[in-house]
């Protein structure tokens, strides 16, 4: 059945130079072949969006293997699986896992690098997994609970907001009992993260003072800094820390795209006046987890007190123009590449 | 008799703007007055010169409040007590404390601020009171272990290796079996911290590549790195970190004297992509158990298992040439400038 199938890709052509470029990409068209013994052919339905990206377009060491030119563009996603030869999975499951910027994914199911497993539909709809339930949820759950170690009574304040991993760190630490303060662009998404997911209160970076919204909104300065920015922000924050702050370090999209050096937090020596701790963290770490994050965040999504939003772009060919949302804060809420109907 | 002592002091004239000058000081002397009840008059025999008082010059929030204009400069030393109207101290004990930068120190016994404790001179050389077994060695003796947590293989990294604080972590990091690489300035001090102080290597930062150094010299990446200069090593030792790094801010003296921002660290990412954590120390957290890493060091340095180098300079008149000897590091060994003969 499979034979008459044909997998459009978006495949990496050269490596950026700052913000990605249309002739970066190399989008192309391969027959779909049989499946053999233990292998799954996936129909990609949605796939994530994340800043990381940028990051795995780049040559050298980080925590994950650069994508190649020429290879397919790593990206996480949700598909349907449409062909089976592989114990476990049936036609019609639904699977989580990398499935990259293509229409098929196509392999043996227990694949390392895929990592697939089920989700289930009846839980949730299938964008959350790629939301709150998924990657981004994981990062704001652990990265927040275990880095954070957040107490009852102090003030968390999440960059990125209106993001996907903001929006859930900012939930979490409710839940937890703490004054929390967004950092996020634009007045609508500021609206949005304290009248709907219930922040106590949120900075306009890109219309208001960040420095003078720690003063007002943080009057007990900042226990716990999650920083998905980078840059001034992260520099601004640095000034207003408590003694023994934790500063989450989760992602720098403000210099992801830099042709200049990275700049470095010129503020770093406050770490030492009040004895605080700059941590990074990856959220595959705390993979044997998962479930722990998963079933406590559906449960309050259940509940009504996790809410998510995502941001949902149609259409495979829309890609390198969806990714750029991101850069340029153009996205308000986890961005989605839909690829195709459920 | 105490009436006809003149006491002879420097102070803070003016907040410098980069390296201090000359002008930044006004030596002033003044007749020392009768002592009270519950007072002590204390002679200054040693006064340890430290890095971080260049922070203390500076107006601004940090973790001590900012020396005031025409206000004596602080400094921590050694004394003999020579007139005592306090219960517990006697005329000929000798005391460590913060005494200024002055011939003598007269006021309550028990000033909270000047926090005098006595100091056996049959354990230890008295300049040793300044160096391991003062603010040095507690820094370096509960940073390393307290925030570091070395462990047996590891490979520790330390700036300003022959400095005070230096030339201590590197030791105690030997007694808990790890590799150890320090970072000085020029083959003289190279040599004194491998061949005297038996560090594994030691890189010359003035005349070698840092980078390749930690290359050769720390072949299975870096675990722990003490960090006491900031700057261009700091940013270098990042791009060599393991996953799970610790690095410990104790000080940035590269950067004390910039008139331009301090320079922050251009490579934090690496904390992101090694999961690993900066973390910054102020001494007077542990002082409730100073006493337990003086009581260790002590029986090292009985032992011969731990030595220290001591750069006295003497007079009280030559403190502003000293300091600057810090900054320029002219200095070899803990900087100490003698007031008075023992």
């Amino acid at each position: 059945m499979t034979t008459t199938l044909t997998n459009q890709q978006f495949r990496l052509a050269a490596r950026p130079v700052g913000m990605p470029k249309p002739t970066d990409w190399r989008f192309t068209s391969e027959p779909v072949r049989e499946i053999a013994d233990g292998d799954i052919l996936v129909k990609t339905l949605y796939l994530s969006l994340d800043p990381a990206m940028r990051g795995w377009m780049n040559e050298g060491k980080s925590y994950i293997r650069p994508v190649a030119i020429d290879e397919v563009m790593r990206a996480g996603g949700i598909g349907r699986v449409v062909a089976s030869k592989a114990f476990g999975f049936k036609v019609g499951d639904i699977v989580s896992g990398s499935l990259g910027v293509q229409q098929y994914w196509i392999g043996a199911a227990n694949d390392k690098t895929a990592a697939f497993y089920k989700v289930d539909p009846k839980v949730a709809p299938l964008p959350k997994y790629l939301n709150a339930l998924g990657m981004p949820g994981m990062t704001a759950y652990f990265g927040l609970l275990e880095v954070g170690l957040p107490k009852a009574g102090e003030t968390v304040v999440v960059s990125g907001a209106a993001g996907a991993v903001g929006q859930t760190v900012g939930q979490v630490a409710k839940h937890k009992g703490c004054r929390v303060v967004g950092i996020a662009g634009g007045k609508d998404k500021c609206d949005f993260v304290v009248d709907e997911l219930g922040f106590d209160a949120c900075i306009d970076y890109k219309n208001d003072s960040v420095k003078d919204g720690l003063k007002a909104h943080c009057p007990n300065g900042v226990d716990i800094y999650f920083d998905n920015v980078g840059g001034q922000i992260l520099d601004d924050v640095l000034t207003r820390i408590n003694m023994k702050a934790r500063i989450i370090i989760c992602g720098a999209i403000s210099q992801y795209n830099n042709t200049t050096p990275v700049k470095g937090p010129a503020n770093y020596l406050s770490l030492l006046v009040n004895r605080a701790r700059m941590e990074g963290i990856v959220v595959f770490d705390y993979a044997d987890r998962y479930h722990v994050g998963v079933a406590e965040m559906a449960k309050w999504m259940r509940e009504g007190s996790l809410k998510t939003r995502e941001d949902i772009v149609q259409g495979l060919e829309n890609f390198p123009d969806a990714l750029s949302m991101l850069f340029e804060g153009r996205n308000f809420g986890k961005l989605i590449l839909q690829v195709a109907a459920e």
